[in-house]
């Protein structure tokens, strides 16, 4: 027998109380030994639950109690989630979590801790929702190695920039239809501004190229400055925008990541990826390019990337399984400042200037342009190096485009 | 110190050899012991091969030494390479294959031997090349009960289609540009008459639903029926022609399983799949739809994949690694005859024709064509059903849609 106790009964906390109920069967048969939810941890209790009998407030109560293997921590945040997930690991329980802020941040740490305690961490479920990715990309692509991580991250910003390539909304009116639907939070920050895409990038580099890589190293852009203007532009060249995290391993060894929106070609496999669909591909050596898709958040796409995680625990529980990855560092990333990339550039000024500016641009056009306004394409190079040859020109937008 | 030994020295195999010298030290890190290459056994002698000193020809040699841990197959077919496999697996060695054929056709059983001995019995590159496909099922998945397997499982057949579609090339032509640029064989029987896929979904289709199911019980049609009238035809209705492995869980229970050209959404996913790439989708109750995308074939995608379960066979070396399914039967399938669907029909006739079969058809229109040649989609029915209606009419093409 497995016991198991959930901490915080939200939206993914409850979907693994029901998954477990509903496929309970079929779990235990792969399991081979039964897995069952002792408690759950929350300050509310929820009278109406058919898991009221499970409700408790008191997480000593959980750490004391010897018979509870696996703790699974959907409590969010790097506060309270650090300290009972310490505590947990401390008292020898295997922890699952899909708490994507708390692995970016303290990731390496409790990885260690662990490995210390012999006992597992796991958090399949803290990036890509139910998409298995980290798996994969710890397991099945082990024999390669791995050059470069792309993906759409974050639900909310591509429903959001989907609405406005399909149905020409503004940035504001998708927003406000995201949170209608229940796809953007009623304080949308952490999605729109991409701190949320910037977790997971910072999460799957730190898989694929063996080192810790903090939110503090990639350099963080959002959506809110995408406008229905460079939507226009980027279709008049084949292209969609797309808000990608990207990490490359660079020829020094050194990581290159990033999260901003980028014009990628409209064939792309990812420019394929709508709604709130997320999806993630990986370079290798060997194996060229592997896509993942699926469905990035959500209760129950989420709660069963956590069981799938408790089940691989409760099947270890005496043989640790390995998600891990070495210590973070400065000399770990590289800025994209110094790195080359094609521009795509809206700005006041006309097509002479831009000429004038020496920058060997492809001009664009889309139908009701400004007079004064102009926007092209560049050849590959730092943002510095494109930012002097602009100098006097008023700037409107500014994204790489991915080749 | 593991020691590996690999059977056949063609495509496949001489890329494993390539990957586990290329990664080695790579490798060793991740396994936390040395992998090494002892022999490979082959009929003929490579005096230009670096791993020339290697080389054997003699099985037993393999068979009889201790030392060796695992055994990589890559003969295919199901004669010599089954044979082999018993012996291997029976004298206490992992078995890590990439032959689609004897997994298809003798899984169940080498499972099971394998079970028995106590080692392991792994095959991730006979599906979907370096697609992580098998493990995600078998793992990530774990938590969900499946209901769909639905993949583009051959990237011959999709190279042909995808320069029908693009280029306006016939099968003939198509076919003709694969074999010149090394996409498909003199003897292009087994992709374009479907049986490679075939073996793939019987695969794919035994571990997410638990029971072996056999390449005779899943009715398989290539794609040397589709016509440059058929694509303009899907076009018309905004789809594309892909071939499918599918393989459906009913609700008694029972496994519908079948290879054929269908017409798809041409903003689904699965159409975007272009070229030679392959994808899976795979839907479950919890986390919907996800999809797994990359090359499905090719030197270096296979041998990763090969050489990710070398590693986790190594890894495991006194624990084996299961992906396994129970026992095949007759009570295992349903005939999809029985099983209602959407489909496209090209026949001789007219609209009056067709209106009066009260078939509730949608009539498709192209340029071009004959004035005796009628096309629509259909309803869900039975095939049966539809073929009853359309006595009289001669038919040119018949496929699903896929909705």
């Amino acid at each position: 027998m497995v016991n198991v106790a959930i901490l915080g009964f939200g939206t993914v906390g409850s979907g693994v109380a029901e998954v477990l109920a509903k496929n309970g069967e079929h779990i235990d048969q792969k399991v081979e030994t039964p897995v069952r939810l002792k408690y759950i941890l929350d300050v509310r209790d929820f009278p109406e639950s058919p898991f009221q009998d499970k409700i408790i407030h008191d997480f000593s109560t959980i750490e004391n109690d010897k018979s509870v293997d696996i703790v699974v921590e959907t409590i969010g945040g790097a506060t309270v989630a650090l300290d009972y997930t310490r505590r947990a690991l401390r008292a020898g329980k295997s922890v699952v979590s899909s708490n994507k802020e708390l692995v970016a941040e303290r990731g390496y740490e409790l990885i260690q801790l662990a490995s210390q305690m012999g006992v597992s961490y796991l958090f399949e479920a803290s990036v890509g929702g139910g998409i298995p990715i980290l798996r994969p990309l710890s397991q099945c692509l082990a024999a390669n190695e791995l050059t470069e991580i792309c993906g759409i991250l974050n639900g909310t910003t591509n429903y959001i920039l989907t609405r406005m390539i399909r149905a020409g909304l503004s940035f504001e009116a998708a927003l406000k239809e995201a949170q209608e639907n229940g796809y953007a939070e009623k304080d949308p920050t952490a999605d729109v501004e991409g701190h949320d895409a910037c977790r997971k990038i910072c999460i799957l580099a730190s898989i694929a190229f063996g080192r810790h890589v903090y939110p503090r190293q990639v350099p963080t852009e959002g959506i809110t400055g995408v406008t229905l203007a460079d939507v226009a532009y980027a279709e008049s060249c084949n292209r969609k925008i797309k808000l990608l995290g990207r990490a490359v391993k660079e020829l020094d060894g050194k990581i290159c990541a990033y999260v901003a929106p980028h014009l990628i070609d409209a064939e792309a496999p990812l420019a394929g990826v709508e709604d709130v669909f997320n999806a993630i591909m990986v370079k290798g050596d060997a194996i060229g390019d592997v896509m993942f898709y699926g469905r990035g958040a959500g209760k129950l796409p989420t709660a069963s990337a956590v069981v799938a995680d408790v089940m691989d625990a409760a099947r270890h529980i005496r043989s640790r399984k390995r998600v891990e990855w070495g210590p973070g560092g400065e000399d770990v990333t590289v800025s994209p400042e110094g790195v080359p990339f094609r521009w795509y550039v809206r700005c006041a000024g006309t097509a002479e200037k831009v000429r004038a500016a020496g920058l060997d641009a492809a001009l664009l056009s889309r139908s009701g342009a400004p007079a004064d306004e102009v926007a092209f394409l560049t050849r590959a190079m730092p943002r510095g190096e494109l930012m002097s040859a602009l100098s006097g020109m008023e700037l409107g937008s500014l994204f790489r485009v991915l080749e």
